[in-house]
């Protein structure tokens, strides 16, 4: 071997600190050589990253990633970047940011031609194609959308009958009937069932009367409801008169439709009291507003009565015999909203990983004595911070599009195995994503130091409007309870010998595996193409999350003899929570694999492998003390993820700057100086006025 | 034993899932019966809880917590209160703001009669109080505060001399000359050495002329500069021309007093770019601004010339042999910011620790069956999120007022080894409390839900405030890596025999256990007394730190043969960033314990104690896998740590209220309805208009 040759595989093996390194060589070497690409001089780092730089197309990428819908997406784009005067500046006030927003609602509507409850309907992953688009523009723009037609127009559609179609379904669409959905109150938020607005039915009149009966079940956070809606679908408690008896009967939660603001004059309708809620921590462009009724008497039509109605006469019928049943079915319809929370997240991820990653490639600090600065993300703290944020990123994405194809295939089969594998499957990724990147908005902005603090920069208004992601459509913690409770049914259905939901069925197996012996020998093994190899990665995220579901169901077991189911859950939160990420960690990097499996061009497969490997290795690294708990993995496998981590981190950033070229996100729309693809200072210096 | 008693004693049994139970129940047993103030029948649950209640009495922690000047926080929080007309609104644009803390810094200084220069000068502590003080009304008050005088009355006092304070103190102190502190720019922030702004000594006019060579150059992010300020201390580049060449000596960076603006008037002298750096993410009661010089013409006098100086003749001299030397004496003298971030910072955790838990403890969703609703903070997911943060925020406190003392010591001594030992601990301490903080606002935004997205209930403002702590005075990475550096050069002083400084006195000893092997019984050791003895936690820490240490000396040593320093660095640059973190975390525990030993309050001691373990335990389990890794815990270990933390965080919340009381904030400057003391939904629901 010539001698410089010999030299870099030297610093190569260096790099890796250890044993594995030869065997990482040969791996690489044998890899390389099955491609009949390379020759054996170009193993040196600086060659193998341009050999991935060169298999990397982010034109490729950018139509691998920008989903089932891109004319659409690219349509949305376009009509925003013709319309400047829409643009949402940096520094806007409340007041002005709604009526933009809605301005920009209305042009989106009446000139950009979109029918959102049409698509909504017919193709949801249209619909959430626009949505995450709209996001783009403005996070309220996609609120305020969200509001109006999956919210709003949602419930109309979802909880109604065909007459209330017929009549709202239009004014909706066009905006002739900018409404609310009056769901949360004051005391109450993720209790539904808790909420105390109250709808009496009153068979005199016909009618229901809608009653606030105390502070608490005020209506709170009621998007468009402080400026902009005239009609809402407000929740509340039906009470039926009962004919021997003075009292009224509580028929549980239902959803009416009633008028809160005059068609002709804007005005506020009697009986009706609206405040403000004032300024929030982000999405200030949509307006939220607290309800009071008092006596509001609304046509016993506008009981939306698809899963429960009362008759003429005052009695109700329903197809679902319990109250719980009748609930369960009517927050199950808003599922869709979660839907597109948690796509609508990966959408700001991917802006804020744009501008952070385009940012720490220019931005240069300190460097070797004597020599020119080199970037900051020519630093391994750097890598650290985003390269695996990047390949969440690319990961999460694959995920919400699987969401969003059940989703679809939900509403078009209405199959009950699907709905609750849809069910389970959003509300984790919702809470997964959205969690995660509220936590990359702050890493973002801390990356990119002081310049990442302009406003202008965009990752303060993004971690702020995106901040409640966490908390609307159903509180994270609260959702990840769902996942672990779903669990749980699927692992006790297994023991009875009955089917697991497509998402699940690894659990069988898994559960066989975790049951019997940990394997020793791949406790040990720590070579690259082991590490790297999917299988493993999946076995050792389902390992997990099949160990912690077991052992959760014998603790809830123990524990709920004495202190009750409630208690019993309580005591062992933490641990269910816990096992909920697992289990959405597991599905998102399965689903990672198969989308990688469907990619046609060989050389983005490869760029796509080291994200995915990225992503796994990561999660196992950071959860390494459960591992090495069980003994599933042996300290010096440990120590070997780890610098697998650092490396794929590190070979990564060499492309990362076409990987964020790969989310597409126009300049224009992305708008922070410091996130754009060239002349980031300069424009920067414009923006605060220099020449 | 009685049979309620024996069912009591099985319901702890229970709780504690495991072998553990027996040992635990005994030292409780044996530790209440010490005290004699314990029967066996209450060692229930409810019992414990309220034996812990009755032994915190706030008001002794409130003056436990108030620092060294109680009477002079009391003294700003009462400035403020009767002034509401100077309360900061809850939605305010730039321009206002900028005006509002103005108004605020002037009347403080004005008509509360706060001399700041004097107490920076005489007595740190003194000013350190007060600035903690004024962030409780507005942080961007803080930190105009320490623009002014931290910053550009430090500058005069800590880099000029004599002639320099004649001049200009009086006028900092009264806000006559309001001042900027103009060392970052567009290109260089962390790499001060590497700024281009250039400071030419003409001979023939005795003056310095002062240029911004180019866009890069340009002084960026100068508070004071956009709106107020009319001096600013210019760091540049001083260049000497040489008597023998026509090309200039570089002279290493300096700081200069350059006039910006006409004292008449306030127009922006000639020669001087003003522009506004804008909108930023939080902080916008403070104006930035960006800086350009051409040819600006200052009298040599303006030199701030205590550590350099150049002659009529253009001869320079010095008392320090280096340039380096000397850079490192002028960023040396900086430090005093670092303290004052940590400190403050400690102020914003208490903020919001006190209106996230005061508002978990009213909340109320879901409950039993058939029963209540419990408080959100009943639940063990809301306690892991917050009983951790509470334990923090007192461990910070004690850890602050020491590096404030000892700051103070070195103040008055400029005794070298304390001004090493401050330099570090005021780096680490800075870093590590406000990216804890940063990370625990989100967390308190998003415990709180729906209602913690309010503006007014202040997570948005302290979040975006405070988000900027992590990287002025120093960027958190930058300065974690000079703690790790320092702890380097202090393990190499180790093997050369010399002296340690104080602060890492215990690495001696901790190095000597960990280069021999760790003692088996210890790392099987899994009982209550065991776990909460200070001992073992403050060794796990240190066993930590000098593990870390010893390996990241070798490793460095390994990779710098042929990456050289610089390469071997970054190549462990995850390393050193988690060895630094691990020291400082070592350092926060023993200062917690030994201001514990201090307190003369029995109770008041037994629930520091609590907050003590909490905090230790819960650091502990977070790292577990490196603990693991290494076998100094064994499995059983491990999982009865983390039962303790979710004991420890269950038996605090019982007196949480009391614990954010102690940190003493008046509601009305607290201002956050849902933080208040009593009647939060009916002040939340007023806020909004309602009656």
């Amino acid at each position: 071997m010539a001698d410089g040759v010999e030299e870099q595989l030297i610093a190569m093996r260096g790099f890796l600190d250890g044993e594995v390194a030869q065997r990482r060589l040969d791996r690489l070497a044998s890899h390389f050589s099955e491609e009949n690409i390379l020759k054996e001089e170009q193993l040196s780092r600086e060659v193998c990253a341009k050999l991935i730089r060169r298999s990397v197309n982010s034109s490729v990428l950018a139509s691998l990633m920008a989903g089932c819908y891109p004319a659409d997406r690219e349509k949305i784009f376009n009509f925003f970047i013709n319309r400047p005067d829409l643009e949402t500046p940096v520094e806007i006030a409340k007041t002005e940011h709604r009526e933009l927003v809605y301005m920009q609602l209305t042009a989106l509507v009446n000139e950009g031609g979109v029918n959102a409850m049409k698509y909504l309907m017919e193709d949801p992953a249209r619909y959430f194609t626009i949505m995450e688009a709209v996001g783009f523009i403005d996070v309220s723009l996609g609120i305020k959308f969200g509001v109006q037609f999956s919210l709003w127009g949602g419930s109309v559609v979802n909880l109604g009958t065909q007459k209330h179609r017929d009549k709202y379904l239009e004014g909706i669409s066009n905006l002739k009937y900018p409404g609310c959905f009056a769901m949360t109150e004051l005391h109450h938020g993720s209790n539904v069932q808790g909420i105390q607005t109250t709808a009496t039915f009153d068979r005199m009149t016909d009618e229901f009367v809608i009653n606030t009966p105390n502070e608490g079940a005020t209506k709170w956070w009621i998007g468009n409801a402080a400026v902009h809606g005239k009609i809402a679908s407000v929740f509340a408690r039906l009470q039926l008169p009962s004919p021997d008896s003075h009292l009224d009967t509580d028929m549980g939660v239902h959803a009416f439709i009633v008028p809160l603001r005059s068609m002709e004059d804007h005005s506020v309708l009697p009986g009706i009291e609206i405040r403000d809620c004032g300024y929030k921590v982000g999405l200030n462009g949509v307006d939220n507003g607290a309800l009071r009724f008092h006596n509001v008497r609304i046509p016993r039509d506008n009981l939306l009565n698809r899963f429960g109605d009362v008759s003429r006469d005052g009695e109700y019928s329903s197809t679902l015999p319990t109250i719980n049943k009748r609930f369960a079915a009517t927050l199950g319809e808003l599922v869709g909203g979660r839907v597109g929370l948690a796509y609508g997240s990966v959408g700001v991820l991917k802006a804020a990983c744009t501008i952070a990653i385009r940012y720490s490639l220019i931005r240069q600090q300190f460097g070797p004595p004597n020599k020119e600065e080199i970037s900051i993300l020519d630093y391994q703290s750097q890598q650290q911070k985003l390269m695996p944020m990047l390949s969440s990123a690319y990961a999460f994405n694959f995920a919400t599009e699987y969401l969003v194809e059940r989703y679809a295939e939900m509403k078009r089969t209405h199959d009950d195995d699907i709905v609750a594998d849809v069910h389970a499957l959003s509300a984790g990724l919702k809470a997964y994503i959205t969690s995660y990147t509220a936590k990359s908005l702050n890493t973002c902005r801390e990356s990119c130091g002081g310049h990442g603090y302009a406003a202008v920069n965009r990752f303060g208004s993004l971690r702020n409007d995106h901040d409640i992601f966490q908390t609307f459509e159903g509180d994270n913690t609260v959702l990840l309870q769902q996942v672990a409770g779903d669990l749980l049914k699927q692992y006790k259905r297994k023991f009875e010998g009955g089917a697991l939901s497509v998402t699940w069925t690894y659990l069988r197996d898994s559960m066989t595996t975790y049951l019997s012996q940990t394997n020793p020998v791949v406790t040990h093994r720590e070579g690259y193409s082991h590490l790297r190899d999917p299988r493993f990665q999946l076995d050792a995220f389902q390992y997990r999350t099949a160990r912690l579901l077991h052992t959760a169901a014998l603790r809830l077991r123990k524990h709920s003899k004495r202190l009750g189911s409630f208690g019993a859950w309580n005591r062992c939160l933490n641990h269910l929570l816990t096992l909920a990420e697992s289990h959405i960690e597991s599905v998102i990097l399965a689903k990672f694999t198969e989308a990688i499996e469907r990619c046609e061009d060989r050389n983005t497969r490869k760029v796509l492998n080291m994200l995915r490997d990225l992503y796994a290795l990561d999660r196992i690294w950071k959860d390494i003390g459960t591992y090495r708990n069980q003994d599933y993995i042996a300290p010096n496998k440990a120590k070997a993820i780890h610098r697998l981590v650092e490396y794929l981190s590190f070979e990564l950033k060499g492309v990362a700057g076409s990987l964020v070229d790969g989310f597409g996100i126009p300049d224009v729309l992305l708008r922070a100086p410091i996130g754009l693809q060239s002349g980031q200072y300069t424009e920067y210096s414009h923006h605060i006025g220099f020449e």
